[in-house]
């Protein structure tokens, strides 16, 4: 077992406490016992501080002297808290080799490091990268590419030619390169457009569970090198998505709209097709982008709840706001300020 | 076939009709025959008691003047009917025992009573309670459990430790205890913060297609007794939610909020992170909650369409509110009813 | 190879070129090469279209004057590329028969041209129809029936009886017949109310990634022909959706709803349940549909987001809106124009 020592000088702390005590195991302040570390990052917690019985705290400096127990400090605990926490709690390797329960075409090409587990199906011409995992009940259909220590954590499914980089990670019930939706319209039918490209997702991206990303129609969806995209998240076809870029859950952006760089979207956040979205942007939960954001900043669009009643009041005035300004006279529907809110159906 | 006698009986009902009457099926009351049973709990649908065919309508005392055929009388039409349509339409049991096509790793524990099914994938050291059924192409991962009487329907991940009790249905698609989303953010990557806690589901719980629940990132996320969850919802890491409270589909709940018992919660709501709601709340559909609630009630926060030409006048006009106090020197942005709307990226 | 002639005279295009010149492929505007085809059908384009390379470019008559190259003259140039992509890159034909890693019970009956993929599970009384494709993982339950060319790509999930025409294509994820919420309230528990339906899939009706439709509680619930719908979408139980409707990601419809013919749903809306829209309804992105729709035309209520503080600052003064009139002794909360935004939680 690691001593705070070990720690100390491996994660970048100063160690305020004895070098030689020896932990296993991460913990909340409020459960923490001598054995484990724990770690203060956000203020809400504070209050928990002086009652832990870790074995050690990592925290910023400017809590060390209320710190009761070993103090591991420094500039960026959560960071720190992540990498000891994975140092103490290492995932289990995966054996290499394929599971008798999977089946795997005889052209695809398998690394003889990866490991690939029971009830995955594993297509003609896939390849699989050294330490890759592939787990149980895997959908790796023609063409597709896995890259090195990537792990596909369960029930994923990577349509043809979908394309995943390096030390990527999905989680299960994913979907990676379904059909983009485009269809044309006639008058008595909606033509299928085939969708003929693909999904390019980069190195160190994460993808979450339910997740669905389309192929493009004819060039490539792509998911720059470190986004972290949560569960339940829908990206449409020809989306490009800058490195660094992190979506909470159940958010979804329409076919050909660009996402810069850095940018922290919130959850069930709408963005509309077509649209280029800057660096360094910061989308609020529950917004709608309807329009191209060229500067950077934090966008807004959620109503918070009121009570109900109050809520009914709020409605009924927003809406006489309209009718008054009618017998006024005023401005008239493309007045100053008369915006179209007109994030489409995406049947392009 | 049991009898209208038999069915007043053990259910509860006052019957008005010939007690012999046989009956073998549930119907609409529009489309019933005299071998079905219907009921009446919607006022929408009082039209059709007039016509009905059906061999017996339960329904309130209030209506059973106007019932042209047999009535079985209770308080509670709906949950009686509920109870009767079971009886009447059982589900086919499932064969106990453990399918060719399946695949179970010798560590796992499996009742003798249970039934598991083709495709389905389970891991070491897996527990499977008695008379539960594993429908097809499920996958239970490491040290997964799943109490007696429970049901995935199919095609269901358990993550490693996932903890599910007894009397559960779990429906296709739905993935639980896949990691939280968590990172900590340095300036050229975001750190991935080990998820270690699981997932814990109590008894008599339902959880619909493709609803997706994150295991904790230190304790567990929990789902406590009665708790009924619709499709394609999102739980976070540490999220707890009280006994009997239902959620309605597409809705999500950011990591460590707390949601109070018999809470009735609308389609696609969106519940910030770190939050409490009290019990006995009442949240309408589309409405965003990023502040706690303390009190029991009804909240709201979405807003009813109009005819799109005068929704741009109403947007228009309300973005004026904010020009025309401006003009007029109004409050700041820091005046009285300032409110954030800052449901975040949960990139915690 | 085909020639330009060949596809004029096949998809009804006046052809300005070389009638003998071969594609193979085609490409957008900007990257193409001479052996591709192009097409322009979105203004946003059209500045590409004088450098182009392509082979030949399918568009109106009004831009054939500035096209470069030869140009493949049609009334709907996106109809006209959809239909010319699908000739230059056909799906790979599915092998006829039951892949070794599939298991398929006894009493099913699968047409000798079906094709089912290695890891599909075919339960009892299962009708899979001519040249039908039942793609890896796919899980068809007791008594579903797949129509002729019909094809569910992967990972699919048909509950018991659900009926899926010809010609749909049914993308990875999707769950088809799962339990409607349905629940009946008593004082201390939730009582399960038996889900007695199915679903009834028309022909030609495309289906997303891991979109879930619920089975109706008694009678079924139904998507009629040339039904398209995209990822992410939740149906509820006895929900209704006419010819031609298309809908786009994210969005959700409770249950016992009726969506007429022809219309165009944007993404991430909400419509409650126990309505009715009309034939030719558009409604946009992020919008909540809280009442019936009688009149066809556009619906809006999203609002597009404006820089974070200045939002906070619309809030605000919309919720002065509110106390403002109270002061003056303005309309009580059951006014003219009170509404009730009422998509509440459907546990019925």
């Amino acid at each position: 077992m690691p001593t705070l020592a070990t720690l100390a000088v491996r994660f970048g702390c100063e160690l305020i406490g004895d070098p030689d005590h020896e932990v296993d195991s991460v913990a909340t302040l409020q459960n923490a016992s001598p054995r484990s570390i724990s770690f203060l990052a956000n203020l809400k917690y504070r209050r928990q501080l002086a009652a832990t019985r870790a074995g050690a705290v990592v925290l910023e400096p400017r809590f060390a002297a209320e710190c009761p127990v070993a103090a591991l400090v420094c500039s960026n605990p959560y960071a720190a808290y992540a990498r000891i926490a994975a140092e103490l709690h290492p995932l289990p390797a995966a054996a290499p080799g394929v599971h008798p329960a999977a089946w795997v075409d005889g052209s695809a090409s398998i690394a003889p490091g990866a490991s690939i587990g029971p009830g995955a199906m594993i297509e003609a011409g896939v390849h699989v990268g050294e330490r890759a995992v592939i787990g149980p009940r895997c959908v790796l259909m023609q063409g597709a590419a896995v890259g090195d220590d990537t792990r596909l954590v369960a029930s994923v499914t990577l349509c043809r030619r979908a394309r995943i980089g390096a030390r990527v990670i999905v989680h299960p019930g994913a979907v990676i390169g379904s059909d983009g939706f485009g269809f044309a319209r006639e008058p008595e039918a909606w033509v299928k457009v085939p969708q003929l490209g693909s999904v390019q997702v980069g190195d160190d991206v994460e993808i979450g569970a339910n997740t669905t990303i389309d192929c493009g129609a004819i060039e490539d969806t792509v998911i720059e090198a470190g986004v972290k995209l949560d569960n339940q998240i829908q990206i449409g076809h020809n989306v490009r998505i800058g490195e660094l870029t992190v979506m909470a859950g159940c958010s979804g952006v329409s076919g050909s709209t660009t996402i810069g760089r850095r940018c922290i979207i919130g959850g069930m956040v709408g963005i509309a097709g077509h649209l280029t979205i800057c660096d360094d942007v910061h989308i609020t939960g529950l917004t709608l982008i309807s329009h191209s954001i060229r500067v950077p900043g934090v966008y807004s669009s959620g109503w918070p709840a009121e009570e109900a009643r109050r809520w009914r009041r709020i409605v009924a005035r927003v809406r006489r706001l309209d009718s008054a300004d009618a017998r006024r006279g005023g401005p008239g529907p493309s007045g100053p300020g008369a915006e179209t809110s007109d994030e489409g159906g995406d049947a392009d």
